[in-house]
């Protein structure tokens, strides 16, 4: 695989930034834009290979940090990848770990040369610098790996937002030399700048000139306002190269994904279908049902009748999946998880065929108000 | 189908009691003797109804007490019944409550006309008297139902067994009464009588002249000692009609399940391989292991390589499997079902095999020592 040739414009739409195309990894060929399911662990929750592969993804994300504390990547390596570890032969890529520093920000703390964690399990330190991260990836060995980065809570002051950026740029840096001889996997660079238009802007500009295999846009939907989130997109994805694919991080209601896709984004990872199958919420065309409302007691039809998912096609019934969900029956997480992820793959299939016709827009601005495309969170 | 014919005997062994068979049912034959898996509330543990099936599981288990506090027997009823409800085809026999007056003792109190129970979820009073209990099963429609029994706690004075034995055969009268019109649904009762085997052989004779369907022996491995419990199987089936199937419920050891055969036993159930899965507990034909031993952190291999179930042909290794287990990961223990499901539906095939063959008895004298049949619980 040559890097230079991996990523490929399929069709743009006439009337916004929206394109479709494919991404050529070691693992397969990714259609775009894509979403990847969250397997932090690697294990997309509840779901074994087959059902990962049955509710249409074509690339999973997994997390280098997590995994790097457990089972460790030594292991996984020996083991022959994180493929072969968990019997997934398609695409993966793995954050870096430098989300942590949010999610797990009280047992983390940043310095100028890495991030050092108490870590979440026995309080063991693990300092991960940008040449450890990449080491890590290395012998995890995904399709596609990403730099460490060092995103901001909100609120945060310019000056945080400067410093986090400098740290976030020196880094990127330092990965991309220590990622060099590095054949069969990408490497994604993340652009930071807090809150800051102009400085994500500057991030962008400097992160081009480096030259990456992709550009992801960090450290957003972490409390700044919406608006505010988008407008950084739309201005960003202006600056990043055409001819790479662009990837905006743990963003992924149905209705970010669509205006992301219009303003030119080509990936979304999210935690949103699993972790709301969970709750016992489930997407539809028609909005998000939740299975716990009274009303489905006693109702035999599947969750959507026009959906092609396991669950649907088993014809699992409502009420089936309710006695599961409050009887705590793993069975109900796993077989709504299954719907949820398959909706998400068949709303990009949508998406790309839209784009491919060149109605993409039309469509968008004909559905901005549809009820699944107002969900929050 | 006629009650008359469902059960024939295909061949005995030559040495012991054992025999193979085929029990027919409305949702299906199955060939005996049969290891029932256990879905208490409709669902095996973790398992969709494809998982049961390429478990290679004939027949599953579940519980008319559990189903009737939640969904509620006429939900399901109204859902077409438990078969619709849980999208399993194949053969279901539900249990009818009577173990939980042992399982759920603080919360039971027998009477002379059945069991009160504060039922586990929210204290609401439930009680199954004989009739009632045949009426969940009508409106759950398994293949087989079961009488209610009164099973007592080790140790017990006669007193109390002659008590509890005298309302349990009153019970099945009743019961068998109340199912006299119910076609397509097999009915079997119970052999108490507590841990004095004069009183376990006058309840099969009281029994038998009733004629029921198939006679299960309950109450058994509830502390008192094993050779007693072996020595009550092999006298009570002595009583039992040759030409019905014969139950010992809840015991499920592989060395319970092959000593049982040998007494002329035809069906199983028991929670072993799905609890044990929960506890990385993994069944093997060289004994049990434990997916915790640090010796299979780095084990590529599968649990068996000789193994035939979904997650050994996956080659999910023993490494991987460690690591769900570890991580807490509900896939494992779904993983590990699977695979444990599948070890005793494999032990059953080559039990009824050896008897087929003629060798059973030779088979077992040459086999009790392995380390498979000497696990203790």
């Amino acid at each position: 695989m040559s890097k230079r040739l991996h990523f490929k414009i399929i069709a743009n739409d006439p009337l916004s930034k929206a394109r479709t195309g494919s991404l050529e990894t070691s693992s397969g060929i990714v259609p775009t834009p894509a979403f990847m399911a969250v397997g932090t662990q690697a294990t997309v929750k509840t779901l074994d290979a087959r059902d990962i592969q049955e509710s249409g993804c074509d690339i999973i994300l997994a997390n280098a940090y997590h995994l790097s504390v457990r089972p460790g990547e030594k292991l996984i390596h020996e083991q022959g990848g994180l493929h072969q570890f968990m019997k997934w032969d398609g695409p993966i890529l793995t954050d870096s770990g430098g989300y942590q520093l949010f999610s797990l920000s009280s047992l983390a703390k940043v310095f100028d040369d890495g991030i050092r964690f108490r870590n979440h399990l026995d309080g063991d330190e693990i300092f991960l610098t940008p040449e450890k991260v990449i080491e890590i990836q290395k012998l995890l060995a995904p399709d596609i790996a990403m730099v460490i980065d060092e995103p901001l809570s909100f609120p945060h002051t310019r000056m945080n937002a400067e410093i986090a950026l400098s740290r976030t740029l020196r880094w990127a840096e330092i990965s991309l030399e220590e990622h060099k001889n590095v054949s069969q996997q990408l490497l994604f660079s993340i652009v930071q700048g807090g809150s800051f238009l102009d400085l994500r802007c500057k991030a962008a500009e400097e992160l081009v000139k480096l030259s990456f295999d992709g550009y992801a846009l960090g450290g957003l939907s972490l409390g700044e306002p919406k608006t505010k989130t988008l407008e950084i997109i739309d201005s960003v994805t202006e600056i990043l190269p055409k001819d790479k694919p662009r990837y905006v991080m743990g963003m992924g209601t149905p209705g970010d994904i669509i205006r992301c896709v219009s303003f030119g984004v080509d990936m979304f990872d999210c935690v949103i279908p699993t972790r709301h199958a969970r709750r016992g919420n489930l997407f539809t065309w028609k909005g998000r049902m939740s299975i716990k409302r009274s009303e489905f007691i006693n109702d035999d039809q599947p969750i959507d009748l026009e959906c092609g998912c396991q669950t649907c096609k088993h014809s699992y019934s409502r009420s089936y999946l309710r006695h599961l969900f409050q009887s705590k029956e793993p069975l109900g997480q796993r077989l709504m998880s299954i719907h949820n992820l398959y909706f998400y793959q068949e709303l990009m299939k949508n998406i790309r065929e839209k784009i491919q016709e060149g109605n993409f827009n039309r469509w968008l601005q004909e559905n901005l108000q549809e009820e699944i495309f107002l969900i929050e969170n």
